[in-house]
């Protein structure tokens, strides 16, 4: 019944995502799912869904005939009736959909100032989320890993002995400023926003490709181990989601576990 | 006049990004510069400016007492009045600055499809940005340019002939599919917006750290330096900015000008 409701009162959005893997496009899926709104994961869901990635993001688009323009690359999201002249609205970029979507879907706070917060949180959570990319890619995103894993080593030891720490601390420290409001649990007020989505499924890509690391360190940040982490994947919406097989598993696309990237000892 | 009645009628804007270089901060200047609305530029403007970054970004900050969070990186922007209960408001993160002002400033497009696009298109010009900058620091942003020298030479083959030309393609079809409405002189409708600056922006430091590259390609993409290049630089407010010397020449930052990472030969 609820979900039924869901399905009348809120535009039927689209999501553009490359079929089986998380990737950029799970950001996506958790704000919706954080927020109990109905989507359609086009390539998931379809035979040929694959296919429509593919024209969103050909070399020779300058735009749909909806009047939308070219998508660089995906996630794009697509929403029937939100366009020009009640045609569909098209939308690339993961923080500008997060952004689009945040005030519709309630995940981006109360106010201006928070959900301003919400975006930056989340821009910074993207970036870390680009660096453990880098990590199997440094030289060439178009180039196989072995190709490039001698540089592989020299930057995912950069990544984990500066760059988790740095961003560990950060939101660590976000969360512990928020506090009074937050308990821990929340960025930013008092409640779920995108950004906690953001800063959760990066953490647990982080736990799937550098489990050693992770495990070194997880007691340095207390608040965001030991309560936020937590806290997230048990809020109603994502806890029926993360049990479900709508949740892909990681594999080999943002997050990948090359066990010699990772640390080599707990000790 | 008209400058004195910029002054009482918008908030005190307050830039905080480091002093001496366009960086990333350029974003914010050059909105600030195009929408003609005056801004204080804390660390170019003020003797000990530098503190102001320093507390800014403090590894022991969890946020300030007006109730702002910590700031990741620089640039953030201050705005007195605009926070809690009239406190000051801080945000950080170059988009979500952009996306906060586009609005108030009046560079954000008409309505929701506009908004949504010139932020994407911003975030694109942006990923732009932060590749060009790993052209030089492909293994770790903390290290110096000579200690990653070798791995910089395949990083920045792979940048000049795959990234480069994707990056400069996509936004010459944005251009053609926007050309009814834009002339070649928007990326969106049919004025400037802080994606056109921000593209400009990247434009520009492409040219000052890849002179050789950029002579060699710039004839495929006629839109993009036939027209959107030149026009952007002569808008109102951005010209005589651009002539100042606010204008801070590129040296060290995030586009630097090494003749090994650019093409050798432009036969």
């Amino acid at each position: 019944m609820a979900a039924n409701k869901k399905v009348r009162t809120q535009p039927p959005y689209e999501l553009l995502y490359w079929p089986g893997i998380p990737g950029r496009g799970e950001f996506i899926r958790l704000a919706f799912e954080a927020a109990g709104v109905s989507y359609k994961d086009v390539a998931n869901e379809s035979e040929d869904g694959v296919k429509h990635i593919l024209e969103l993001i050909s070399q020779d688009s300058t735009g749909d005939s909806d009047g939308n323009p070219p998508t660089f690359a995906p996630p794009a999201l697509r929403i029937p009736g939100e366009g020009k002249d009640g045609k569909a609205l098209v939308i690339y970029q993961t923080p500008s959909i997060l952004s689009y979507l945040g005030d519709k879907i309630g995940l981006a706070g109360d106010g201006e100032a928070e959900k301003a917060w919400i975006l930056s949180h989340t821009l910074t959570a993207l970036d870390l989320n680009n660096e453990a990319h880098d990590t199997h890619h440094p030289i060439a995103s178009s180039k196989y890993y072995e190709d490039q894993k001698e540089e592989s080593l020299k930057k995912a030891k950069d990544f984990r002995e500066s760059r988790i720490p740095k961003f560990l601390g950060f939101f660590e420290r976000v969360l512990k400023g928020n506090q009074e409001q937050g308990n821990g649990k929340y960025l930013v007020g008092s409640k779920l926003s995108y950004a906690d989505t953001t800063v959760w499924h990066v953490l647990s890509g982080l736990e799937f490709a550098f489990p050693q690391e992770l495990k070194a360190r997880k007691g340095d940040y207390e608040l965001l181990f030991g309560t936020f982490y937590e806290s997230v994947k048990e809020q109603s919406g994502l806890k029926e989601y993360l049990a479900s097989d709508r949740r892909k598993p990681f594999s080999m696309g943002v997050f990948r576990h090359y066990p010699e990237l990772d640390r080599q000892s707990t000790s």
